[in-house]
């Protein structure tokens, strides 16, 4: 039996890591951490009844304290955050915590030496060098759930890193994927929030629109799969069956295709290094498709794209910025403070601003992450 | 450095072999054997100088002794052919003979526990069960040559095999993809040779127009991959680009693609486990097609290929007769005898005809084999 520690519990990454646990009978959920949704946290508690749950604040503990049915230890805060992640009873940590928040967990759990399924691609981001310094360190692997970093780490299965030429990863194109950028200055919460293939929580979902979603994974590969940016190619592909490939040094490209179930990325960061029955949906059917495109992605079009490249090249302080900027923007498009093509422009603004800081530590990069925030906030509070 | 001795040179694997090896710093051309074509064989062999040289007849070594320009030993006939194959000097056998003549130096390349890179798939269709038998026995890893085998060989790599689900074998439809049953009435050789993705020999090519080509693979991946024909789906793949695919039981799909150039999957065997660099041509560029299309590949409109599957899970000496019958009424057609519709019926009655034998020896294969051939042959003689 491996006990999980789940990080992030009420995201849509928590939730369908809730249900790929009931169907395997080799694993159960030991602690389960969560932000403030008591009753959706309540809601998935009560299924897997896990004998530690950790909420974001006093209150949210309290409450749920009282409402659940069975006897468990509750705790809350970044501290208890960190003692579930590296408790001696976890085996495996699914980190689904969503943005920075995530990286001290994570960092933990690393020095712990537990098996890492990894959903928080912001703490690569932000500190993707301090992350994979650990990683090295105490012979951890992550385990990418996303989907793209899933399908290259099958891909590098069985391979040598060094015979490796570069990583094709695939875009969908997200919620505007056919929209011109004069299309764009006009468009809606309610359509920003409509993903035309995956079934995500809504600041992905908003990421993936401004395609910034892209970038973000692109400098998560960079980290993950340790391979210099002008190696990371991106290529639109809409119907999101290609969940990414790697081109070898014959030529050869490996590819891992499947229908856009988040599932089972879950399941095979769970189960790696084995693969078992995946029963809640139905096999991938080309047939059904008969077409699979393929198109450029301008940047252009879609300068998210450019300026995650950029701010990964530069390296240093530059991806925090662009993560922190990026956060706090894409929450004013979701309270209504901005229009969607301002996310962007908050976007560049604060990277143009920022003086990059070469090699920065933990707390120069919390600093910045901070500072960062503060800077766009000031103007819309 | 590592020796290849390479069968049936002068066809078109044999030949693309020359340029590979010519690439390779590490190995080089220890033996060739070639039927009958002396020029084409003499140009190939003063490109690599190997020093053992092996003929298909008495007459065709004593033509190409005359005419080499160093010193070789030469022989001729199937005792050279399995000496070669055999010998203490080779590392590697590259089987690319033609047919079921390939079928006993494949058996003593195994018992020599060579490296063997395999593209006579007529030898396992004909007498998969005895030769995976003695593969197993000798812990020999049969490389497979062809692209669809070479790929669903790289998407199993670091894979566990009892957690594979099923093989999807791409096909591209041949010369006549988009002609109806009607169409092939009246189609003409010169029109069968002409493939659309792949160039290679005129066997080969004619059984891609009659999905025969499809079929042999079938039977080809049972043996290689010890996978039953209910878990060996074909797909109409028209772009050739997905080389084929593997579904675990998690339904992740894992695809190998790449340009259709036999070079890389014939480097792929020599190098393996390594992969390196290919620079005979460029790579893969999925934004030159913008579209792959899969669809359908009926029985109705593709009957060889059902007799194939039918064949294979018959079992017994049924592969060995529809094998030796396509050969023979493919030999017919490219002579002019037959017309293309009549390929499938000369098998069809063959298959028919014949009382399926469980579990034949090599003997009665090889009486089988050449009692189909003259069956057939005594009707146009």
């Amino acid at each position: 039996m491996k006990n999980i520690t789940l990080l992030g519990g009420t995201g849509s990454i928590g939730e369908q890591t809730v249900e790929v646990i009931e169907q395997l009978p080799e694993y159960r959920l030991f602690a389960f951490a969560f932000g403030k949704r008591v009753d959706k946290a309540l809601g998935l508690v009560e299924r897997l009844k896990p004998e530690w749950i950790v909420a974001g604040d006093r209150q949210a503990k309290e409450e749920i304290e009282k409402k659940i049915s069975y006897q468990a230890k509750v705790s809350y805060g970044m501290e208890a955050l960190c003692e579930v992640a590296s408790n001696d009873q976890t085996d495996i940590v699914v980190n689904a915590l969503l943005g920075s928040i995530g990286l001290q967990p994570t960092l933990d759990a690393i020095r712990s030496r537990k098996q890492i399924a990894f959903a928080n691609k912001e703490t690569l981001v932000t500190a993707g060098h301090l992350v994979m310094a650990e990683a090295k360190k105490y012979g951890v692997d992550l385990l990418p759930v996303d989907s793209e970093h899933a399908a290259i780490h099958q891909c590098l299965r069985g391979e040598k890193r060094d015979q490796l030429n570069r990583l094709i990863v695939t875009a969908s194109g997200g919620s505007f994927r056919d929209y011109s950028r004069d299309e764009l200055v006009g468009v809606k919460k309610e359509d920003a929030l409509k993903h035309p293939n995956w079934d995500m929580g809504a600041k992905i979902t908003i990421d993936s629109a401004t395609m910034m979603n892209k970038g973000l994974e692109v400098i998560e590969a960079h980290w993950l799969f340790q391979v210099p940016y002008n190696k990371i190619d991106v290529i639109m592909h809409k119907e999101s069956v290609i969940h990414s490939m790697v081109e070898f040094n014959d030529l050869s490209v490996m590819a891992q295709l499947g229908t856009p179930d988040m599932r089972i990325p879950i399941q095979y960061a769970l189960t790696y290094p084995n693969r078992t029955d995946f029963s809640l949906s139905e096999g991938l059917d080309l047939l059904k498709f008969r077409e699979l495109h393929f198109n450029e992605l301008s940047f252009e079009r879609f300068p998210c794209l450019r300026m995650a490249y950029e701010a990964g090249k530069a390296g240093g302080s530059a991806p925090t910025v662009l993560n922190a900027a990026n956060e706090v923007a894409v929450q004013l498009f979701l309270d209504d403070q901005i229009i969607f093509l301002e996310i962007e422009q908050l976007i560049e603004e604060a990277l143009q601003k920022h003086q990059v800081i070469e090699q920065p530590d933990l707390e120069s990069i919390l600093a910045v992450d901070q500072d960062t925030r503060k800077r766009i906030l000031s103007v819309y509070s």
